[in-house]
């Protein structure tokens, strides 16, 4: 196994005591349970998410002013536990409440579940608000339903902006649901990765093959195939993305009347021809930026011709699989609201602008 | 070979295109020969630097306000030409004159003295300054000396901001060597990698084997061994660095009193007790960011065991070589002029604060 580890038990305290070495800058405090801001949000709503280490720089390094006010890692590919969530709430919320911006992946819904239920008791509210916007497919062996990708660094960016602008609760996990309604990503692996713990790799691809819609944690795609030219995975990718349907599936949601979780309809838009949307080409964590950059072209090239404006974009790694090659692409829709939230300052170790 | 490319010969214009159309934000002018600020340096020195592609995002990703006003790449792990560099030089100077910052590789060299003869030759003063920081060996394959690594971006970052503060060329080209004297990389792989044009990795790591003291084009470094831990490796790398003698060798520069090249004597510093300093954990591209925090948490131990301040730091994918895995380690001792340039605001692809 190729990695820099000490301890394959250890990987994920060791960086994340790293990660509070470098950023002193960004004035987090530190805690083996969860990153966060120091000061918390007092006078504003937290805003949190969290999910299994592996995917760096999500959800860590979103942490700071204008983003995220906590994030929990779990250990690689694994989900945080409640016990995270509930100390990280603990830790940044003051009497506006918390928005936990959940992937939709089995363990990471139920675990903030249970982490919102333990704060309400506490009497903090919390709304969870679920991301997926992977096209790819319906279900996957991780999640009911479609996967949570780059959307969510989108979301978090977005309600992070909002919370400083006064937002509250309901208008926060209103926006943050919008956001995942006007999202759509779709990824490609060429080669595997491999996890500290297992320290082989998760799954197999041939010399010259490449698995098109794949997940973050190498859960199968919806094709494997010879590999194919840059610009024709990415014409996959993107007429997927930008043809998928109005979807439409229930997302758990507390509902602060009935005091239960409920199921939500929720319907994705489909993008049209004058659409503004933020672009995000994703790498995986093994391909190099200079692969991305000709992806971007082709992908600014599809959209020229769908008539849809790429307003903002975002070209590197953002939400990763290890040293995975391969990439994923995001598309945004923006509204008046979503972009200003977008454009706001930002202070984190992976995004940062106007500070 | 698993790569997001069309076609082998063009890919570095297909990145490029892709580059151009993402950072339209940044204001850059697009050519085939050079990455360059929409406007040029008019009223202040132009900062040029290039280099072969693959080591993304140097030095594309560095061109911006507050950084280089030119990069020009060549094709993957190769010089570009001194037309190019005519052609940006072109591009972006005013009357102050340009500086061109050079890592040492033997290509590179001789093609930026040419470069700086053609523009001499069309009334514009040139500087050329050698970046030779690396610390693992005297010589190497593609070197006369010690290689240009880590130090490289740093000398960007304070050269472009001095220019902006109205030094002069003289002033800036000996902030630049300063710069070069005060900063030591060193380097290690964990794997090889593979450049286009070949298809196929350019050396052979084994299974359970890593090498020490590795150039970003894979050139031999001073240990092949087996893997060993974060803490061992980062440990041998920033010893080395730590104890490094004060290396003297000499370097080619332009004496304009002569209206010749010259060799002149320079010598490194050694880092001591109660330095402060800029630390660069950098990916070489394979790597997961993960894993370069738990790099840094021993870095930031060892520089404590020293008495060595680190001021600021950088953990990521910087001076990159396509997908190998491995890192480099880079410290540059800082004065109060090198770190209020370092400061300074900057807007580029790949480094942006204070805007």
């Amino acid at each position: 196994m190729k990695k820099l580890i000490n301890n394959a038990e250890d990987v994920t305290v060791e960086q994340l005591r790293g990660f509070d070495r470098a950023h002193a800058d960004i004035d987090v405090q530190f805690d083996p349970n969860f990153v966060a801001v120091a000061g918390g949000a007092k006078d504003r709503v937290a805003v949190i998410s969290g999910g299994g280490s592996g995917h760096e720089p999500l959800h860590g390094g979103f942490v700071g002013m204008g983003m995220l006010d906590a994030a929990c890692p779990g250990q690689v590919f694994t989900s945080p536990t409640p016990d995270q969530m509930y100390a990280a709430g603990k830790a940044v919320a003051g009497d506006k409440g918390i928005l936990q911006i959940v992937k939709n992946y089995t363990g990471d819904v139920l675990n903030f579940q249970m982490a919102a239920d333990l704060l309400r008791d506490d009497g903090i509210e919390v709304r969870n608000v679920i991301i997926d916007d992977d096209v790819a497919l319906k279900d996957s062996l991780y999640t009911a339903g479609r996967r949570g990708l780059g959307t969510t660094l989108i979301a978090e960016k977005v309600c992070g902006a909002a919370s400083r602008e006064g937002y509250d609760l309901n208008q926060m996990a209103a926006l943050c649901r919008k956001v995942n309604t006007y999202g759509k990503s779709m990824g490609m692996a060429l080669t595997s990765c491999t996890t500290p713990q297992n320290g082989k790799p998760s799954f197999d691809l041939g010399a010259d093959e490449m698995e098109i819609g794949i997940g973050i944690h190498g859960e199968p795609g919806v094709e494997r195939s010879k590999i194919k030219t840059a610009d024709k995975i990415t014409e996959a990718l993107a007429t997927r993305i930008l043809t998928d349907e109005a979807y439409t599936r229930e997302l758990s949601e507390w509902d602060a009347d009935k005091g239960d979780w409920v199921e939500v309809e929720t319907t994705d838009i489909t993008f049209a021809k004058g659409d503004e949307v933020i672009a995000i080409v994703n790498g995986m964590g093994g391909t190099p930026l200079s692969e991305l950059y000709t992806v971007y072209a082709k992908l600014a090239e599809i959209a020229d011709q769908h008539g849809i404006s790429i307003v903002r974009n975002l070209v590197g790694n953002y939400i990763t699989s290890l040293e995975m090659a391969g990439m994923s692409i995001t598309l945004v829709k923006v509204d008046e609201e979503i972009l200003r939230f977008y454009d706001a300052p930002v202070k984190t170790p992976a995004l940062r602008w106007g500070v």
